[in-house]
């Protein structure tokens, strides 16, 4: 291959180069081994954040980003380091696809209603009291729930609880930052004002894999919020059985008007993984950020160890070998962008077969704290 | 129209008809009046079978129909009076599209696995500790109980338990007759041998709007029964929100690897009617099979009164006015006709305008005692 | 087998059916056998109808059926002699689920314009000068054209030329007869007014696998009328290579907005069979209707061979065995049930394979000449 | 708005950034006004490369680029200079979302087979007597060609003929490097050999929207390459009635085996603008690339007016006013990314209201020349 391509670099090469630049124009005989690479090359890094560093930080922005100040949200993005090149903001990139945050609101507070083109996901990690209203439905957020919020949906956030309330965002902000379409609008109010009972779809879903007849026809989202009751529910059913060797015992969320994900460009799992479960290694073409609900462990990313616990937030990028080890009962949430690959043909999946599946490990990650 | 049509018995008209016949020829101008409606005149009829009657029947049956000799399965099915018309055995139409019957399985016996293109669906009335092996995973039967059993898929019956066990069946028979492409095959041996863990999918299956990720991409039919306590809970989540003026607080049973209806060509409903709740009269070109699996009240069929109670079987033919009244809290497990119609083009409805919805009653169906 | 249903024929099995008859009950062990057939037994038959007769008929039939007298429309249909048995009207079944009709227009009449839910789709057998106008486009038809009507659309015809015009019609009439759920309406004056020029939809399609950007989106029509001229280049390209061992060289008319089959319920085939060539048999769930629009020669349906010559009509009903041969080069246009096969997962296809693919003819059909 | 975000500006704010930036975290409120625009603000320009540049700038390549250097393919690419900032290469980005570019080939030469998840298509300049054989179909290329090589399809290049010969590529190669599943695959050979006859699916559709029955269930690309010979029938066709008002007459290449677009990612038009036609202006959020394939005209965008003749190439960015002038009978090839952004539900369009839709020419695009 060196051989094939050495002529890249003669000067009469990088002479042509230099010129048609000045035309905007470029050599594809020169991008292609760049920009078309024999497999996957991702960009995006393993990685991980503690949940200690994030919750100190959303504390001391408690005083940088208040509601009265006027910004939208007070989340914080995990921003992968791979992908700072990206300007500005690193695209806010979690992975290649997609956004990834922790957000606090404090009693007393709320977050504006507003709606984009972007798609969103939340899950729930510390706190009550605090609700999101969604198109009309206000919804009381608990540990554990998971809530989906598509593509031009209104949405808003109040907390008339006690507590501090604090959950992950995911939104596909890279991809459509990249794609060049987004809109944005602020609601006309504050807030929206309830149309339907508190936590209303949660309640017409309280069981079961059936589905009220008005929901027969195609919805963005008919189920807002997932309460965590069930989906254990779930999780303690499919663990009488065997697990899957790459995901222990896993579920996804689904959209019950159309049997696809329940966030429309982002799939969300729940996977329990039980104390002394280890998996196999593998590789995919899509890339997964997972968020540590309960429990402590490992995993091994292309031979570096990431240890995790509790509240942590890891990485895996796009066709990185990757295998977990859970140390006690864990589980795991978990998002990635498998929708958006499958749109274009690109999902592929490869089981690492030396070792009996496992992978030598080479090197630990060191998290940074805060 | 009379006057536009009159020429059709003119004998001129009447004696070219019988010549063409001779040369398997037809008139359209004659057949159109009669094949091409204005709107549905089913030849179905609305109809009411007791309970006690078919008790009754099946426990006769059990003299007439003994797995030795040689039978398939020991089912009495529900044949519409307005159907008779169809040779042989007019099709087993309940509706014009489908087959309903009740099953009986007495304590030591089987039925034979076998396979066929007729889809079906099952729905457990009475009794306990039978189980039925669907695709090579047993399934042990419950009161209220909903199982589907798809095109292809090899199904067979076996009972270790104590009680005889009664359960409805819904086919599409009559559809796959008329359409002619039938295969049947029998298993190579009388029941064929468990291959997963009994109950297997109902318990991958025990909460939430989720889905064991090893089932994202489309299968036939990844749960094959919906527990009764499952449906339940979401008849009560249902329940605390305003009723549909036509059906009350009503579910569809979905797969959860498509979100469509859960018997590919027959959808299956369980609706809860509280106590005294009087629907809004509608009408719709799919029919319902009604079973009522709970309470009692009545029926208004095109202006006729149907008595049920707990057990009993009505049909409401497609097209025909109908509205319900619940005299005691009642559930109701029916199935329908629409995911054929839709294939068509085929599905409307309409709201009974008059008389703020409801109907008047012309008369009373007197049911036929055995 | 005969010995596993013996017990079908004993006495007290036979008054136990008559018992429950009496209750609109009917025994499944007894209906099995003949409803759920081991593998297609269709009803229908292999037939074939002579040009000469329908033509003749035709003639005749201008004297019975005259615009004044009112009816819809001067056609006559082929009916299948297997299906005599559906009452009334043998539901105008050309096979189980197709109606097949010749139609002859006179110079100055016109046929009014209707709608219904039935699928209609149009071949031109002989003459020129008669036009249809459908969904507000008149359409001037040729020798050679199809055309597409589907569910819903407005449709009338008139003939401003000055020779008799015959064209083939196919509808889906006895499945939406079993179904249930026809609607029909007559327009409001005697024929539509043009809203578009005339042959608009066909010369927005003179050539190219290319659409107009305008009709990007689903449409039941968008090109309404596909020229003889443009199927002929199609064939002789294909003809090129290879034929198709069942079909020799066959091309489907498809929509051009969604990739199906341009009847929604009915596909519909124009092949060519060069002179001497003889297709191997094999047999599908599907049954085809077919048309010589050119040429002669013969085909064998379960080893009965059946002549044909053009203007003749014959019958291949589901799953049975049939091969062609040409002895001269031979057009024939056909149309089949495969759209409404594969909406129950019940298309199956088989090759003969004794004797290098060929059928031992046992018979010949003899057509009745009028 | 300036009132609502200034805090962003604090000196506690840009601290508190800094701070969390070295935990590769960011601030969400900050990057919103950036990230998630109130509508769409592309990065990718207007602009404009006169075919004379293209042509003298390949002619100098082919001392840069000879196939025994070892490169892949002789192509110039466009690269849009508002995405200069994209690293390496700028992604090859002639849009936010696609590659072009022209690609020149001498007689002799080859270019070798090779396979790509990117998805490609061609659309053929000058010149003749090249092939390109795309997954065993060698295809010869004339003027006015247009080619579809959809992910994972082999494709490679030979020129027996005399003539240099030039044609276009599009890639969506932005993109998937953008998602980052990229594999490559060399073909084991030099060029692949050829196992159908030449020009074979070219000659399968000659004509008419039908489709030979082997191409009835879904394939990427049945048909390899679509004729200007049928293109421009289908134009003149068309041409007999109404232009749009934005687009004049326009078609879209089809894949005939699905109704979508011929490039699964990529939607390609050809255009036709008659002499003195002026559109009116609209904007959408799908970018367009245009090559002038016969004609001159002007097209203004965003009030700035790019002028251009046969050979040009030109962009339209996402959401930019822009209407087209003919001053001679043109024809527009074009390509857009419609198909992705319908992926991600953002499509719309909106008309230039104003001044009965035409723009205020406010300045004038001044070509680079070579
Ligand atoms: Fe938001
Ligand atoms: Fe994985
Ligand atoms: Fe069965
Ligand atoms: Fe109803
Ligand atoms: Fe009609
Ligand atoms: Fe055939
Ligand atoms: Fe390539
Ligand atoms: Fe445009």
């Amino acid at each position: 291959m060196a051989e094939k391509w050495s002529f890249l670099q003669d000067q009469d090469v990088l002479d042509f180069n230099r010129d048609i630049e000045r035309y905007h124009l470029g050599p594809l005989w020169h991008a292609i081994p760049d920009l078309m690479k024999h497999q996957p090359e991702p960009h995006a890094q393993a990685y991980l954040w503690k949940y200690s560093l994030l919750e100190k930080k959303l504390m001391e922005a408690t005083q940088i980003f208040t509601p009265d100040r006027g910004g939208e949200r007070r989340a914080i993005y995990l921003q992968n380091p791979g992908l700072n090149y990206r300007k500005p903001w690193g695209w806010a990139s979690t992975t290649q696809t997609l956004y990834a945050a922790v957000q606090l609101i404090l009693p007393g507070e709320t977050a504006p209603s507003h709606r984009h083109v972007q798609n969103a996901l939340r899950f729930v990690m510390e706190g009550e009291g605090a609700y999101t209203i969604v198109q009309g439905e206000r919804i009381f957020m608990e540990r554990g729930d998971f809530l989906t919020t598509p593509n031009g949906f209104w949405h808003g956030h109040g907390h008339p609880g006690t507590k501090p309330m604090i959950w992950m965002d995911c939104l596909d902000i890279p991809t459509i930052y990249f794609l060049g379409g987004t809109f944005f609008d602020p609601y006309p109010e504050r807030l929206q004002e309830p149309e339907v009972p508190d936590n209303y779809s949660a309640q017409r879903y309280e069981g079961g894999m059936v589905r009220p007849i008005s929901d027969r026809y195609p919805k963005k989202a008919p189920l807002a919020a997932y309460k965590w009751k069930r989906t254990h529910e779930a999780l303690e059913g499919l663990s009488r059985f065997e697990p899957d060797p790459y995901d222990g015992y896993a579920v996804e969320y689904i959209n019950p008007s159309t049997g696809e994900t329940a966030c429309p460009t982002i799939a969300s799992w729940m996977q329990k993984l039980p104390k002394g479960f280890h998996t196999k290694a593998h590789r995919h073409t899509h890339a997964s950020i997972y968020h540590v609900f309960e429990g402590s462990g490992y995993t091994i990313i292309n031979g570096v160890r990431f240890d995790w616990e509790k509240g942590d937030f890891f990485v895996v990028p796009n066709w990185a070998w990757h295998e977990h080890v859970a140390e006690e009962d864990s589980y795991l949430f978990s998002t990635n962008d498998l929708p958006i690959l499958e749109k274009f043909g690109l999902e592929r999946e490869e089981a690492f077969e030396n070792n009996n599946g496992h992978q030598t490990v080479t090197g630990e990650f060191t998290p940074v704290l805060g």
